[in-house]
């Protein structure tokens, strides 16, 4: 399965995910490395080819490329730390869900132990690992990056370098993740309303992803009004006056048809506050004031 | 303008809507009669051949089809009551904002007074109104509606009849605008986290607009699930125990960042019910148990 022309890769971690990584590598041909803190993980990736360390004394020794997927940044630190000093000018390549806060003393702790320290994120499920649509996040040193971008790469089509900072792949990770439970959760809540008329969710479905298609147009004016900086959000299609009217429509609709109306209720709120704070002749991209604030209870 | 083989119509309301149902109507050839309350707002409409009614008694003499968009129900019902013994046998094609069951009330007062009723609404700004993207959506006898078809197929290529029960229309608007903002709110909140580290919304949006699209996704299946009716949600993509930890992730990261973290926080707050209730281990398709129930509040 190995293939000389490919770089060895360490894969510490074989959760779902952690499996699912070690198996690309090997499907793509590098000598593959893979330990894991539980026993008995390995036995599947050991038949296609992996070799199984001991230990992760052992592991990390054995590539420069270590890649580490673990429940979180505690057990990252758990394993790693004991073996700090062997990492010493290899490249650890954090796949494990963590903050940008982490990832940015992460990278300092990798600098005061001499390796190279890159922060990724997964913006995929462990089957879609490999695929074109696979989208694979990296933050840190470009030079870093750019050493094994070919072995990083065979991970998903979608693999991107956002940047020197190293906070970036977990910040664009959970700006996305809030996207899509914002999305979903506003979708199940329309077909929860359809629901008291006995329309199926399938039937809602074309037209909630039709529309979204058209609310996409709506953001890309809004990231642009964002962008200006200049506070001035022009309502080119609707104010946040008509927008209030509008989130109480779908408030009191779901009230009076007894479904839950705590997610406009909420919504209700946070856009009657963007109001109140002198947007009302604004367009929906004011609410940008209110995101960047602080919390109100804070 | 008038076109003979066009049939008349009457449109009453001249909002920045109601204008543009107008003007759209009169583009198409039909000969169109207007009269909003307040003076003024039809100057421009007759100069382009529209015959400006002296009230609304002359106004739903005018045609057949009479196309009311005001404010509200209220205001619907004070200017139509007075009428309503002169629509016997037209049609009132409604719309205005409201809701669910002031379209079933109407329908029932349309009834008492011998016309036809649909219930409408529009999924489109002002300027998109006789557009190929511009979305109508009616409800009422199906009858009735195949009668004006012709008429009101001019005001969007995606005019839509959705079925009989007049309070379709109510109920696939407000469960579109809350798609519209879950989805837009979700994105400023987004681009409020990566403006902590210096991307622009510019530079998220395409990761957003690309993302929603994999979301998409997710929400077919989820469909096909709340379809399905037993409950079963089965956990294809992730659990409702991974999606928990990863709304927590945007919650945390919110608040170590001082960004806003109140729709994390609450969607959190949500999903964590919807765990407690047993769904840990189903899909986030599983959230419509709660979406479908009563506020908890309530």
């Amino acid at each position: 399965m190995a293939d000389k022309d490919r770089s060895p890769v360490t894969a510490i971690g074989l959760g779902l995910m952690g499996k699912a990584l070690a198996a690309t590598f090997l499907e793509a041909g590098h000598p593959t490395t893979v330990w894991n803190r539980s026993a008995g993980k390995a036995d599947d990736l050991a038949a296609r080819g992996a070799v199984v360390a001991p230990g992760p004394a052992e592991a990390v020794a054995a590539a420069e490329l270590v890649v580490v997927c673990v429940t979180d940044n505690d057990v990252l630190h758990a394993v790693l730390d004991p073996v700090a000093d062997q990492l010493k000018g290899r490249v650890v390549v954090n796949l494990s869900s963590g903050s940008s806060d982490q990832a940015r003393a992460n990278a300092a702790w990798a600098e005061r132990h001499g390796f190279g320290y890159l922060d990724g994120a997964i913006m995929a499920v462990p089957a879609g690992v490999g695929g074109p649509q696979a989208v694979f996040f990296y933050a840190g040193p470009e030079d870093v990056y750019r050493r094994h971008a070919d072995a990083l790469g065979v991970l998903g089509g979608g693999t991107t370098y956002l940047g020197a900072d190293h906070g970036l792949a977990a910040l664009y990770d959970v700006a996305l993740l809030g996207v899509m439970y914002g999305l979903l959760s506003s979708f199940v809540q329309g077909a929860a309303l359809l629901d008291t008329a006995g329309v199926k969710a399938s039937e809602f479905l074309p037209w909630a992803t039709a529309w979204v298609d058209t609310v996409k147009l709506f953001a890309t004016d809004y990231a642009g009004q964002i962008d200006a900086g200049d506070r001035a959000y022009p309502a080119n299609d609707a104010t946040m006056e008509v927008n209030l009217g509008a989130i109480g429509h779908v408030l009191h609709e779901s009230e009076s048809q007894g479904v839950n109306a705590e997610l406009p209720r909420f919504l209700h709120e946070l856009m009657g506050r963007t109001v109140a704070g002198g947007h009302g002749a604004h367009s929906f991209a004011s609410m940008f004031e209110v995101f960047r604030g602080a919390d109100r209870r804070a």
